[in-house]
């Protein structure tokens, strides 16, 4: 990849440090046996998986015995959902945000055999709190799931009110928290937890679930399968904790730099002609923004910005990328298409920022005129008023 | 791990080359970013998982888009048996050989919802053919599961015939070749198959899964969850091929010395007091042997050999090492405690082997003692008739 290239797609899949690589190197010199054997080898690669294991607690908060590991985030939902709700059967419904991941929502669906009840957001993505009761007044209830961070709109749910409601329903909280560990303060209300590691620079390939010890759970998979599901890369846990540790030990000062260049990002675009941004505006997590540009869509914008060399995302930035209307943005009320996503990271520094927006008006412009939609926005790009964004 | 330590359970974990190390590097330099995306950096991990893709279709024979990755070869087991049988609705029952793996077995179980019905094999492991067609005989039957190397016995099953029984009874057979891909020609005989990387020199965290384009299957998990389960590593693809096509470029060399140690091992150890070899001398797999060590636990065996360097197998060989006894062994009808398993890899020699079999005696006379039955058997450990075995 060319060194001027610049990555801002940083959600769920995010470039490593030095020291990230440095620990999967070491990973695979010291943990590349199986971890579950007896010998030497193995009560080694044991020990880096318990070292990590403790390390993410830590920042989870919970005890390490609470923590497992397994091959994806998607898996670690599946799994979650899936035992949660086995541990509750003669209950049948599971209730989820309507703007849950799809991965949530699809293993709900799964798991609950087609009895998923989403409840609404209002134009921010906040949950609806009243509704979210009314849903669980019913008795059927297995599972509430409601993300930390809305992974589009960036969101931050208010989950100290939503765990006092599924409380008081005696209903287990489960949180997809995979679009905010590791970027702000980790929640504390919840029963079970799912988390990233790709998602703060750790690598692709492993997953975190957390469960209380007073939640149950029952496996839902075939016998022995666990949670790891037939075996976890132990190089990559370990990268995922070191990944883990690095962002927390910088991440006051990371936030509030990120926080700098999305509120730049923010008030930037929204000067622009047919941009608006999504979201709550403070609730919210510090590296994430997404941009609704009327008239195109956003795999235009992004096939453009790519050949400049700046990697956005766009579509409905859950599993698949592509050419999918936002499910997300639909659930706020907004347009679903035309949708740029960016994730910042601890490498993307205030020029590449800069450059992104001073090149994002005639890229909106050109995308525009391609769409046959565009003459005034193609004109629009040059008037010298866009100067403003290029400071 | 100290250089000094000598690495003999390289069955289904075995230790990395540099250049499968060159692979992992290379594959987090320029594979991090989430192939399933629309830009650059993403285009350019999926082509190296399509690179990936094609050099293992290779070796397996079948054309790039038969082939599909798991995180895992246990979720490739699942996913794979749950698919074939959830696209043969209406029909019901597993039929499955009595040595297949745990994770194959209770995949069947979990999927059937307990009609799994396993085929006897002979005393060296060989499915009876005859009680194999008579199971299928039964008009319900959705997949016969019959691996191709067993991974305690090392016995080779002969495809060729089970399959021909299977096609008559036109019942798909799932092949598990986690434990012969990469050690000997590959097998052709199957509608569907899995391999593991990890047992071939590759990394653990992912899983190979091939199926023909005739053999119908049909989803067995949540909406777009897929083979990948949620994603899978791209540098461990590029690492579990580069492995593949290493062993591959070396096979007929490693091959002829693997079996000339493992032959080696098998007649040395046959003549110790005490000491049994098990499964077919010829139809097998050229790196992998079983002994059986009467009046001790397995374990004993290990843990002292592990004290002196040395790092064996014991216990059941499936996804967990431990004190169960051998399911396998049993099969056979052979003593189901007192194994030690010995899987080779390339970086294996005969100095090693030589070591480990001069030290073998000593070592299950101690455990023997240790165990209170071994008298006679720790004299006989001291007598100069052991120097045979230290040539």
């Amino acid at each position: 990849m060319a060194l001027t290239r610049t990555y801002l797609d940083a959600s769920g899949s995010s470039p490593m440090t030095p020291r990230v690589l440095e620990a999967i190197r070491a990973g695979f010199a010291d943990g590349w046996a199986d971890p579950r054997r007896l010998h030497a080898e193995s009560r080694r690669a044991q020990a880096l998986v318990e070292g990590a294991r403790e390390a993410i607690a830590e920042v989870l908060g919970c005890p390490t015995h609470e923590v497992a590991f397994s091959p994806s985030a998607v898996i670690a939902l599946e799994r979650t959902i899936g035992a949660v709700h086995t541990a509750r059967r003669g209950r049948e419904r599971i209730v989820a945000s309507a703007v849950e991941r799809d991965a949530t929502l699809h293993a709900a669906h799964y798991y609950a055999q087609g009895r998923l009840e989403t409840v609404a957001v209002d134009e921010q993505g906040h949950l609806d709190l009243e509704a979210f009761a009314a849903a669980l007044d019913y008795p059927d209830v297995t599972i509430a799931a409601v993300q930390h961070v809305n992974h589009e709109l960036g969101t931050a749910q208010r989950l100290d009110d939503v765990h006092e409601i599924a409380k008081a329903h005696e209903v287990p909280l489960v949180v997809d928290a995979t679009a905010s560990i590791g970027h702000m303060e980790s929640p504390a209300a919840w029963d079970a937890l799912v988390a990233n590691p790709a998602d703060w620079g750790g690598p692709a390939g492993i997953g975190v679930l957390a469960i209380r010890s007073r939640t149950r759970w029952l496996p839902a998979w075939p016998e022995r399968s666990g949670w790891e599901a037939g075996g976890i890369s132990v190089p990559l846990v370990l990268a995922a904790a070191v990944a883990l540790q690095e962002r927390v030990e910088h991440r006051q000062a990371v936030e509030a730099r990120m926080r700098a260049m999305t509120e730049w990002i923010r008030s930037t675009a929204a000067t622009m002609p047919g941009v608006t941004v999504v979201g709550d505006p403070l609730e919210r997590a510090p590296h994430l923004v997404t941009l609704l540009c009327s008239g195109v869509d956003g795999e235009a914008v992004l096939a453009r910005l790519d050949k400049e060399g700046i990697a956005v995302g766009s579509g409905s930035a859950c599993e698949h990328d592509g050419f999918e209307p936002s499910r997300v943005l639909a659930a706020i009320g907004s347009p679903s298409t035309g949708n740029v996503r960016i994730g910042l990271h601890p490498g993307v520094d205030e020029p590449m920022v800069d450059r992104f927006l001073a090149l994002l008006p005639r890229i909106i412009g050109e995308a525009r005129a391609d769409a046959g939609l565009g003459v005034p926005w193609a004109g629009a790009q040059h008037q010298p008023s866009w100067g403003r964004v290029q400071h």
